[in-house]
């Protein structure tokens, strides 16, 4: 991947000129069955930007409450863009349809915000990596077409979700109006995600991303790593993912809430454990004070596992 | 009333020069225990620069999901201000201090949105007029103080809860940072709501007003009419519970429920019944297709009830 | 005015029931050849709702430096609504209409910040009161149909431009998109201004009107001294101007500057010239440490213009 | 630079714990002399978030109308953050202290929008490249001390400035509370700027950064590139500006007006030329529909200059 970085023919991207950058969003719309892309520096700005796309200031997006959106975006639906954000307690990150739709709240009343759009995040990182049930996907797109109201995928770990389902990307993409994808994470670039939305919404996105200072020159050294995590890096998630339920298994976990590359260790003391975790070598995230999140990837392979399992265990 | 109107002597309030508005914002001030107050238009003006003063953008303020400012205001507080609103879902609007503080986020995080401050609305409109429990607002404001999180008060019916509860209005306003008190609803001034806050963020809240357009010229007519309602509707609003109570017993509802003036009838096809309702001079509100809720005020006599519980016992 | 606005009959304008406002908002709509009309508490609601209504988050209103809605205002537009505003220097306020087309940039450019509208002053208040040149306002109109440009009129003291002008109302309203009106100022209303444009823009600054706090309840009774002083105020802002012009006459200054209801007094010390007439009973404005603004209202009569020139000869 | 870049150890940003992010950043910083510095993804980023700490939405920013900040960023300081920006016009650019001082609007006022800062661009980019006189950035900077006013430096360019003029970076620096510099354009970086301020301002500005999506994982392949070249591209910054003075030697124009690394041609027939000179392999900006910029730099050497000069005056 870095050679490919070293090697990249670049342009500025600000101007679209960028050959690299132009190629991925060509490759990413394309996988997602989408008009259009537009390669942000994080998946924050892609989530944001798609929200802002699908709803105006003074409207609302509505959310699960444990959604990456509303809760490590720094606020950023309301301070930049003017849009509410509303929430429902799911069970656990999985989406139901039916309880989004009952909390949409019509346009044009004169008390009420009005729900322009609603927000769903697959697979679900405080829900574990669960990937979301593709009926409920259906299901609210389908309603959503009649009700006027539009939907956002936050895709961030869409190609983890793909992968451990079997539905093929561009399924996913076509329920949703704007998706956002990140090339970090499972996928391993170092940086960067890509929006993608009809050929219209990415020239307006196009702006907000100039106006957010996400416009950069010459970016293509970047987008080089994603085409080349693209090429290299989409089928092996499948061994992340099997890396993680063998890593359920070794530390006692039910393997069934095992659904992509995401382990949860529950009632732990979650401090003590990722400190004494460190001191050996093996990394984990604090969602909580007594929750873990243990994250396989590409640079784990079966032995980093096993060493993992055999550090967690002791340590646990 | 509006003798008292039509011979308020003015000013030009933008300049704070209107005798009127200054006495009125006197005497809130003093009422409610805090340092200054300001004359704003609305209850919505007053509620989201209250949340304001003590809210940076980008930031968020918790509440209860049923809060006026977070249903009734339009998204104001995000397309406004910046600011984020999160939600608790409450038991019928009771607060229940713990559990908010369960739900606030710190500031400084390099991912979460920052609590700011927390709203909390008495008597609670949604809730059906209920009184918040004293104890639950002491418990929020001290734990508050050490955890730097704000207080805010959506008193659009404070003067209610005060009456019904006889807890002084300046015992529950020394248990908030900001408090907005509504000068229409129960005590039947036309237009007008106050801020209260300490002299410095009312200063500041004075520039965000003129920012808004609520800074209005000649205004004492309409404060005129607060001064008024203030001399002579406060007291009386003790009628207007007994009427609810009575509205009530009237109508096969729990008496119980009723702690200010308003009487929620559930599970009914409010169209119809309001409909019906009306053909007949009785008006109520549709808060959901399957609530009615219904307001006693100083308009409406002891013979307005009986009517009232006609009407809708035959429509029911 | 005040008995009119003691037997006004109200109801709750949030709802579009209050007969009163209803009654103003058509009769401004029609003076103005407009569709539909929104009542607000203040100019500034009325210019900014205005200006939002013809310009999203992100793009500009170019304007005149001296204009209204940059300098008095308190940033709203950016603060509020987004909305860049960017500036030319005029001649005293004097619209030039090429000097403006000049400087708007295009939409969808990739750096430049798109202008969406065009705002214009009439009569001009840091201009002295000046009226502007018809056939300026029609030629910013026809191009601004070509361009894509929206305009918007400050008509804050349009009833005097009008009088002094001898042009219609409607004409000048219909060269523009979105107008505001004051009802205080020159009509001597105490509070209330009136936005027009066509009726799906004013549905949309219902909306906003709700959203920023402006939404009043029973306000009829501000809406009847609207209406009474349409009724009563309109054609004699002659008289105002007829005195402004005697009142310049007498202070040595040139009448032909002099083309509405104000007089300027340049290279004056300000402060000391405020202090010394307001010590004799005389008000005038500060508009700068070098210059002084006098007005004439309904509330200056013959009399009252000598002795307010006998006190500012004296005091000069 | 590439090689750099592909062995560039990184870690997660966001978290601050990309080794090449924080040396760059510890470099910058000390160059400018300031406490702190942050890695962004744009000049216009640095410059929107750098202005931000030094202004509250509903304030104002006050600078030249040719600035960078509010001709290319897309009206970002109204729209991301509700700042008002104000120009004076200067005489191309060049910086006149007390001109911007006279313009300045007080604090508190109850219908003035509050100056809280003054924007200054060094070397100017519209202006040319010209580099601002030291003494006048030293006038306006003793006055804002005492006027409670702050100072931002879009410092895009200052690095040519720097080595045109032989003032020291942290000179500069030293004259505002917020700088943005730019490690592509002269410098040769791909992408990224680098804003410095006090500890407290980038640790608010860090959050901010994340807000608008531009908190970057692993971007530490970006920062060595931006280490790279402050080691091997500063000071060969002075070879970019001998050949825009032979360039304009060559082209007729006044190399006293060639004080950097840009050439202007003026009167041109913009698009004609840009076309013409493209065709044959040699790039320019047009400015404007009769100017054009000729910009020299790292990937430009003696042979490129002939050769730009040989097809731009046959060109012409």
């Amino acid at each position: 991947m870095r050679r490919a970085m070293a090697e990249a023919e670049v342009g500025d991207d600000v101007y679209g000129e960028d050959p690299a950058v132009r190629a991925l969003e060509e490759r990413v719309a394309e996988l997602m069955g989408h008009e259009a892309a537009l390669f942000v520096p994080s998946g924050t700005m892609g989530n944001q930007i798609g929200m802002r796309l699908v709803c105006e200031p003074g409207q609302e997006v509505l959310c699960d409450a444990d959604a990456h959106v509303v809760t490590y975006e720094m606020g950023a639906a309301a301070a930049v863009f003017g849009i509410s954000t509303r929430t429902v307690v799911s069970d656990g990150g999985r989406l139901d349809a039916d309880q989004l739709i009952a909390q949409v709240r019509p346009r044009d009343d004169w008390h009420l915000t009005a729900t322009a759009a609603v927000a769903v995040e697959n697979s679900h990182n405080r829900g574990g990596g669960l990937v979301q049930p593709l009926d409920q996907l259906q299901r609210l797109w389908n309603w959503s077409r009649d009700a006027g109201v539009a939907v956002h995928l936050d895709g961030a770990r869409l190609f983890n979700a793909s992968v451990a389902s079997g539905v093929e990307l561009a399924t996913y993409g076509q329920l949703a109006d704007t998706v956002s994808v990140c090339l970090s994470k499972g996928l391993g670039a170092p940086v960067g995600s890509v929006l993608v939305a009809s050929a219209e919404r990415i020239a307006a996105g196009r702006l907000w991303r100039k106006r957010l200072g996400g416009g950069m020159r010459q970016v293509g050294v970047l987008a080089a790593a994603g085409l080349h995590a693209l090429d290299h890096h989409l089928a092996r998630l499948a061994d992340d993912h099997g890396h993680a339920r063998l890593l359920a298994k070794r530390l006692g976990v039910d393997p069934a809430t095992v659904e992509t590359n995401m382990v949860v260790l529950d009632d732990v003391p979650a401090p003590l454990v990722a400190e004494a975790a460190k001191a050996q070598g093996v990394l984990v995230s604090q969602v909580s004070p007594r929750r873990i999140r243990l994250v396989t990837h590409l640079d784990v392979d079966r032995a980093g596992i096993d060493r993992a399992a055999d550090v967690l265990s002791a340590v646990l």
